[in-house]
């Protein structure tokens, strides 16, 4: 997965909190979270993502979107739907979805 | 640091969305995450917070909030400016900080 911070454009913009735990399960998710990385990124009005896992604890994804409109259609996709459910019955044990409009942001690399 | 995923209220709620990659020097560092972690908690409008870091890769933590005013009043804390003036030029090569209006959550834990 992504290993650095996102390169977002001047807010306001999307983002879609991801936080969950993990089973013991694996059952081929680091290869469906690699393929939905991909498919991710080629989605109309994607602007980035980051993601971070402690060790046998708690992990995060926020995905980056430019409208309500392109996060919907992301959640919609078929491909994406199948990883969903797999992500309900086998590999998450907890998880919390939120969706949130970023109002401003600043940082080292610059914008505000 | 916190290891699980924070019990939000009902939206809308504030999320504070901060994205870092570490330097090599500890120089206290953890003991600073830990104090600032017991200290937000004692913040007026404080929610939760979630935090999650990929062995030398990305860290991200998400602190909630109940309104923007918290969130300045929490940045303006004295020994929180401390705290991030050393953040800013010790313990971060990077980081990126987003504040955003959470609007909708769904997951395994109710609410929505």
């Amino acid at each position: 997965m992504s290993n650095s911070i996102a390169r977002t454009p001047k807010p306001p913009y999307f983002a879609v909190l991801f936080s969950s735990l993990r089973t013991e399960k694996d059952q081929g998710y680091g290869d469906m979270a690699d393929r939905m990385l991909e498919l991710a990124v080629e989605q109309p009005g994607y602007l980035g993502v980051e993601s971070a896992r402690t060790p046998g604890g708690l992990g995060i994804t926020v995905s980056y979107w430019s409208s309500e409109e392109a996060i919907a259609q992301w959640r919609s996709n078929a491909e994406h739907r199948v990883a969903q459910e797999l992500g309900r019955r086998v590999w998450y044990s907890d998880f919390h979805l939120r969706v949130a409009r970023v109002e401003r942001a600043h940082g080292t690399m610059g914008s505000s």
